[in-house]
């Protein structure tokens, strides 16, 4: 599952849904390929960068932007003796993997300048923010260079869900998920193992079988041996925790709700036998922000290599070389190279004049980007951990304009910390994004209270991005429909002459960091092979 | 769940079985008390230490013992005005929590002195090692001595497990926990989604609540939407992982086990709805060992306070005071007090000349102390992260002898990391105690090579205890039988005279520290509701 689709099912849209949502705001650039959209890649295989061995006959190479798949395409073409400029139109390297803390400042196209003004040490990673365990790419790179990584708390059975559109007692309330998760399925193993002792497998199982999945069952779901009855579980929670002595001594369990209270509740919708492929534990962040990664890349490139506040406006090409128009305050200069690597996002791309092929033109059409908000809500009292025992994880929640509020995994048990107030997707994201930032804060400080008693009181500063409105990126990460696939996206993985594009938006890893490193690798790979060519 | 009962879970021993083997070896002091003693206690009730406001009228305290009911018993009264003398006979503050690390040495009971050698800034937890979310008291102390914490991985659907006795094709397999755990779960919500279809919960659930309830098992296995199948999820993991251009592209998924492989194969055992309440995330541990806990406290109480290498030989007291004669290198020294607070574990203090009253000595005689073994592994290379992607986590197996490796959740993708080589408790701690340091380094190591190619060339040093042979401990911690809770442990939290016994063995919480705070609160708290009376 995609961070896009993770939103888009965290907040209760199945795809049909949020699908039907989109189709009635569609025709926009910002918006999404349609129902296949969602069927995109989730996964990384390649563990290390390719060995790219030998003198290469041509050794110029340009890279267009230095997020992280310009940056690790200028690294390894290095190390492998090529001569190598980058050309980055932002200040800093890191492209979306960037972190706002004091002193940041970002104004969105037609929106007001925000500079942020959380404590020193405080910081939200409004871009990227978790690396699964499976991010080979990724990790190679925090490896090679140090960044020292702690875990992300991805899933957190103490924290809350709180869905206002679900019916019934639970509806409306937050409710801790693991309570959820101990009911459903308690409730599901007695009734699977009753259905089991009845016969109903009998056709199904053998005799030996049978009596081990019954096992499972109450194993599983924490069932009376003997009757095959859920009665709930200490895994649940207490009413009194268990202590010293003799009161509390034992403690008071809490008692388990009704089936279809739970049913009712909606909040069925977020449990799985297994989490999905990209939102499994374990989960990574780098310790004070994950533009630590592409920071340490950066510093491993040789000195002046990338050429800060430098934006492309014009490329072009012949038979032996490429040449990229660029401006630097305002000074307009010609760079000329063998070699062209291409990371800029195919929404801003498609807008430069970029001498591409007609083919290549007519395919980045097929590619929409997705839009996406987040906010970073600075709170002077860590009440998510003192007053309810949350340690990192999400609140889900069936607002889509909220949809996830997720508490920091750093700086535990210190003074204060800073909260995702929002994680909004697709026509919600689009919607959010119309408010001043004030606006965006108000809404979110405001549905967090319905859910934490100390939240309004409690809220001191925020930082907020709505990526569909950040000049260098015009959305979240590239998308693809089925068709899309089979069709536009083989033809920009080839490269168009001497021009050789790179970026998430061109791996099954879409919206992803690992996306962004492996395309580059393989396009280094590709480039690297036609240059000891000549 | 007891981190007793989880080893015996994890190992495969359900209770039962785990008992009658107990029976067979039984009478000695270091076994269990029977079948209930598996029942004791299992979260933490007190957020804070109490408030002892007021002068006391009698101002003197003795504590017996550093570990972290002592410790806390001396900070909070001291804070409260008391003069307290803590006398502890080891010659580190922590009692069981301790750290392995370069220079510690530990001598068991009739074994040779092993001296650790690991490199520096490497250690092993050899005692308490994790600590839940909701252990507040536990968590009390780390917030207000700033001692950092990190998250402890405790559960990692991408390790192993390994399990021997099982049958049929993943028997004596390494199989990745997530694989079991999509498919065991995939093929059980297929079935109750068919059964549900078919009518077979008719009677149960109204018309609506069963289409939420096949919906539910929808998500949960991931089943096929039309046909209510399961065919494996992206979550199970891939074949190929996908990636970059068009190769991998979107890679290549997993094919699901066939479901009486997974029943055969024992795993399924470990599977459950919710994790026990003691095993709950979020879980965390002391940055560079939970020594940390104890130091702080020990940090905070006025210097020269705890004696350390000073043992307890012989308790006395009168109406009016309590006498104690300890020596210190040989030298005796009678020491007097108002109040005395015990925190020697049971096991060993009903060896000491103690002076209590005959109902004390025969309620302590009831608590059975629980043989308990781990083994630090030092390996040279992280193999488990680089060749295997595991980064935390246990590999649960079912030798007994070995129950659990755990791998580290501190110092990711750094060279050299210590592995935890067994967890084993009961008789199978008994046994692998018997053995030299030596020759339980190569048991550990033989075994861990059957479920990873690289672990016996990258060991490099070990070090073992077996608490049950530990001078000070003489076993991991109490254990009551149902019978013995009930009668020998209510008598044990009343004072005896001017003597308060506290420590994890007194709480609900027992082999937790959350036990030894808790009670040592509990019983400052009722010390000093008597000293203001006089
Ligand atoms: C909200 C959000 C959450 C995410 N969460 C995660 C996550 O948890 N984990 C994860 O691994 N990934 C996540 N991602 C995805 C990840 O951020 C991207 O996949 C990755 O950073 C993309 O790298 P890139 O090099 O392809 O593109 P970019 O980082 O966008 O780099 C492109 C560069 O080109 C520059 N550029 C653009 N136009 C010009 C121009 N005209 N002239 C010069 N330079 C130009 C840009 O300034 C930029 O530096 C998330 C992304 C978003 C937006
Ligand atoms: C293998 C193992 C794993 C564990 N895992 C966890 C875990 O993950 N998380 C967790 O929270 N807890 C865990 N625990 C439990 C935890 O360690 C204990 O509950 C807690 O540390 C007990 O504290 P205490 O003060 O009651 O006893 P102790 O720490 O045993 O303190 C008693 C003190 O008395 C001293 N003493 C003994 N005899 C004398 C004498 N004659 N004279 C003077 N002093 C004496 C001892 O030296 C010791 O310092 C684990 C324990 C073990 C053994």
């Amino acid at each position: 599952m995609s961070e896009f689709e993770y939103g888009a099912l965290a907040s209760g849209l199945t795809r049909r849904f949020f699908l039907e949502k989109l189709g009635k705001v569609g025709g926009t650039a910002m918006l999404l390929a349609g129902m296949d959209a969602l069927g995109f890649g989730i996964g990384s295989a390649m563990a290390a960068p390719p060995k790219l061995a030998g003198t290469p006959k041509k050794k110029k190479v340009i890279v267009l932007g230095a997020g992280n798949a310009g940056l690790s395409s200028a690294y390894e073409l290095t190390k492998a003796g090529y001569e190598v400029t980058v050309i980055e139109a932002r200040s800093f390297p890191g492209g979306r993997a960037q972190s706002a803390r004091k002193g940041f400042s970002l104004t969105e196209l037609g929106g007001e300048k925000q500079t942020c003004d959380f404590d020193d040490g405080l910081y939200i990673n409004i871009g990227p923010w978790r690396i699964p365990y499976h991010h080979h790419s990724t990790l190679h790179y925090t490896k090679l260079f140090n960044v020292p990584l702690e875990l992300f708390n991805n899933d957190n059975d103490a924290s809350f869900l709180y869905m206002e559109k679900g019916t019934g007692p639970l509806a409306g309330k937050p409710i801790r998920k693991g309570e959820i998760a101990a009911d459903a399925l308690g409730y599901s193993s007695e009734i699977l193992a009753k259905l089991s002792r009845q016969g109903a497998l009998d056709g199904q199982l053998s005799a030996e079988d049978k009596e081990k999945f019954i096992e499972f069952m109450v194993e599983f779901g924490y069932l009376d041996k003997k009757d095959l009855s859920y009665k709930g579980t200490p895994g649940r929670g207490y009413l009194i925790e268990p202590g010293a002595g003799t009161n509390p001594g034992p403690g008071k369990p809490s008692v388990p709700y009704k089936l279809n209270d739970v049913l009712n509740s909606g909040m069925t919708k977020l449990l799985h036998g297994v989490a999905d492929w990209d939102q499994q534990r374990t989960m990574f962040q780098p310790v004070q922000g994950m533009e630590q990664i592409p920071k340490a890349i950066a510093r491993n490139l040789p000195p002046g290599m990338i050429r800060f506040n430098t934006e492309v406006q014009q490329i072009r090409q012949s038979p032996s070389g490429v040449t990229v128009n660029v401006v630097k305050d305002g000074q307009p200069e010609t760079i000329t190279a063998d070699w062209c690597i291409c990371t800029i996002p195919l929404s801003v791309l498609k807008g430069i004049d970029n001498g591409l092929s007609p083919a290549f033109k007519a395919a980045m059409e097929k590619c929409a980007y997705a839009p996406v908000g987040k906010i970073g809500l600075q709170m002077k009292r860590r009440f998510w951990e003192e007053d309810h025992s949350i340690y990192g994880g999400h609140v889900f929640c069936d607002n889509p304009d909220i949809n996830n509020i997720a508490m920091p995994s750093t700086g535990w048990q210190s003074q204060k910390g800073v909260l995702l107030g929002y994680y909004n997707f697709g026509p919600s994201a689009a919607k959010v994004s119309a408010k001043s930032p004030a606006d965006r804060a108000a809404m979110a400080v405001d549905y967090g209270q319905k859910i934490f008693p100390a939240y309004k009181e409690s809220f001191e500063s925020s930082f907020s991005v709505a990526w569909h409105r950040v000049k260098y990126n015009l959305g979240g990460w590239g998308m693809w429909s089925d068709e899309a696939r089979a069709t536009a996206y083989p033809v920009l993985t080839e490269p168009d002459g001497r021009i050789y594009l790179a970026g998430e938006h061109l791996s099954y890893i879409g919206g992803w960091q690992a996306g962004a490193f492996e395309s580059a690798w393989q396009q280094v790979e590709r480039l690297h092979a036609r240059a000891m060519k000549g």
